[in-house]
């Protein structure tokens, strides 16, 4: 059922594409899903790939395209004429995904391409959806749809469905809308299946429908479809308008962009980034967030150099430095996470931020005490001085606490002022901690001693 | 449209409660859809809950019921009676959020609940679903769908369909069996509508239909419904029996819970917590990677103990401890998240391990010149010591390149040996990366001075 791309597959593909040997391709192709195409052409040499394009069914080759990641089929578009994107591809897909690849080419090309489309109405329903941002609602819908309106029957539903249904690939739900194409509500399939054929759609239909304004932002379009469980949800315009829809599979791609990308900045990475770009690429993700590492090692240098005559007479101070260090950043990062998780999920209730800060507070105090205690015993068993026993354990306490508490406060206050929390996570709060905590850490060792 | 609980609107809606005003509280939740119920129910007392729970009407109760935490739903259902959970609550649900409910309970309370279902269809129903584990597709699947025979009439369909689906809530797809209910494909409500009424089924269907065993684990579940775009999957047996289906909302919540677990474990939380958990529950989930942490800084300690010698010294080998430990942890979580990610997604690609590692090699060696040169520059011009510049600008190298390879390496291995590969991201990759890396630093140290 499932296929599974191996490397073998590949060469024996390679090679019937290079034979143009047509009926070993369309065999080896055989009920292949789009998806396992994209994951083909996504292995194989820009030549391979446009050769074994034009060898794929019309449909099947642009459905493919839309699968691919936004680089790679850059890449290969590039090497395909405005005439054939137009022919080969546009025509052979739904508005929404039409209007987005159309959107990524080049501005000139973007025209000739247009001009190449056959069908005056998927031209102009695809120039239509270039007006809207790609991260908003009208960037996420399709005009693909089917509607009826409030004062047909269901046998003239039924037969309008028919003819409407052909344009439209997935059909959950019909809407309703009046003379003035204003949505006034939906009527599922079954609703018209089991009602008589005289009745009207405004006996039968549901007012209650939820909806998206065309200028909503696309995270809030993912968690309203999320929340209510919905397969598809209309789009209308300022004064109601039915203009498009938006189906959950295209949701579905948002909500894991959402989640990629807060895990992402929680290990720090910069960009969205695969395992398979190339070294550059991961390289340019990678390096922002160690250029702030650098930064806060080089703080704590300093406030390490600051101790230092300290060190010298007690050097066994240095000994815990990473213990402290390491625990500061691990509790921040602990801390910050179940906010930004809380903020993602709008699972954070209705607590204020007194009592979300009162219950860090005694989380951290709780962890705090176990570890301290630990490292206690340990240094008391372990080590000469009773002094640097209680130095590191009262050391600890005081950074767990005030880690738990910081690492809570950041993302809060980020998201108040509108900036993404998810930047609290990963190495900005273990940076800061880190430091922090290396001079709480220091100054206690300097009162103590 | 969207409804946002306040805590004016809480306690306006729990006076009411409290008061019995049922027209009040009627008024006040007209319009809300389940999981609104759910949000509000969560922030009530149990007592409160229950008052409020008792009137609203049965169908919403039940699946805002669904909608709630676990843990706060055993809370709630320990309130209430065998027979009323059966009447009140499971007649009201589907399949599978019936089975799930009843499955939450003890042992006892099970078999009573079961004996007060009055439908004996939908009792043999959810006692068939309790036998499959939770996390496989049997327990994912619904019992509820639309199927027909091969050999009957599209009208025959219509007709059957209009009787099948006053029990099932959301038809995306209608099955096709053969006489011993052995599955044989589908066939889309939109094809049925475009066909003659006597075409026969077995003319119009569709024999490609994707679909998944029985034993199937969620996970796979999800990857194959996200990969194909799909809004429902049917189950089978062992002989391709119909035995269920499986929809999108149910798959939604497993792609999240994935995403959060991944993100958890990265952020160092050992269990699914919540900002509102209580703070020993979320004490429990961050003090396990936390004692990690502090056997870590243990070993570090021990680390720079053994070159305590050194330190006294050169004490200004201290100040540069934090960086190193700081960036073999960042680089070490990136690169192991990167290939998390990877696994995840199925993104990884077709490389070997040895193209990997040798990426790795090459982003780590970039990464390591450009902090090292950096690094170098800084103490060169603020701190006296040339060999201290040389020591900690070729340890920050060497220690970035190890860390870069060991975080690739440790959860391809994981995977390898079927251990969650997330596991090596977070405080464990971290603080392996610290320690070998005070190491690695303090003996180039030794050796250059």
């Amino acid at each position: 059922m499932r296929f599974e791309l191996t490397k073998e597959y590949l060469e024996e593909l390679n090679a019937a594409v290079k034979n143009n040997a047509e009926a070993r391709v369309a065999e080896m192709i055989d009920g292949l899903h789009a998806v396992d195409i994209a994951e083909i052409l996504d292995e194989q040499s820009t030549e391979e790939a446009k050769a074994f394009y034009f060898l794929l069914p019309n449909e099947l080759g642009a459905d493919a395209l839309i699968e691919l990641d936004e680089d790679v089929r850059e890449r290969f578009l590039k090497e395909i004429s405005s005439e054939e994107i137009a022919e080969k591809i546009i025509d052979n897909l739904d508005t929404d995904d039409a209007a987005d690849l159309i959107g990524e080419l080049p501005e000139d090309k973007q025209d000739e391409v247009i001009s190449h489309i056959e069908d005056i109405e998927h031209a102009s329903d695809i120039i239509d959806l270039l007006h809207y941002d790609e991260d908003s609602a009208g960037g996420l819908m399709a005009k693909e749809l089917v509607k009826v309106y409030l004062d047909w029957d269901v046998a003239t539903c039924i037969k309008e469905i028919r003819s409407q249904a052909e344009d439209v690939e997935k059909m959950y739900t019909v809407y309703v809308v009046d003379d003035n194409n204003i949505l006034q509500g939906r009527v599922s399939l079954k609703k018209l299946l089991l009602s008589p054929d005289k009745k009207k759609v405004k006996e039968i239909y549901n007012e209650e429908v939820r909806l998206v304004k065309v200028d909503a932002e696309k995270e809030e379009v993912a968690e309203i479809m999320e929340k209510y469980d919905l397969v598809s949800i209309p789009v209308i315009d300022e004064i109601g308008r039915l203009l498009g829809r938006i189906t959950i599979d295209d949701v579905v791609d948002v909500i894991k962009e959402e989640a990629d990308k807060d895990y992402q900045m929680a290990s720090g990475i910069s960009e969205n980034v695969e395992s398979s770009d190339s070294a550059w690429i991961l390289t340019r993700a990678r390096l922002p967030w160690l250029l702030i590492g650098l930064l806060g090692g080089i703080l704590g240098a300093q406030v390490i150099e600051a101790y230092e005559g300290q060190i010298k007479i007690h050097p066994e101070t240095a000994f815990f430095i990473p213990l402290i260090a390491a625990m500061a950043g691990n509790v921040g990062v602990q801390s910050s996470a179940i906010v930004v998780q809380g903020l993602a999920n709008k699972s954070l209730g209705l607590d204020g931020l007194w009592v979300k800060l009162f219950k860090e507070l005694l989380v951290g105090l709780i962890n705090g005490l176990v570890l301290g205690t630990l490292i206690f015993f340990y240094n008391f068993f372990f080590s000469d001085s009773l002094t640097l026993s209680i130095v590191v354990s009262t050391s600890l306490v005081a950074v767990i606490i005030f880690a738990a508490i910081f690492g809570t406060l950041v993302p809060l206050m980020l998201n108040k002022y509108k900036i993404d929390p998810a930047l609290a996570t990963g190495p900005f709060i273990t940076t800061v901690n880190d430091v922090f905590g290396l001079f709480l850490y220091l100054m206690i060792g300097y009162l103590m001693y």
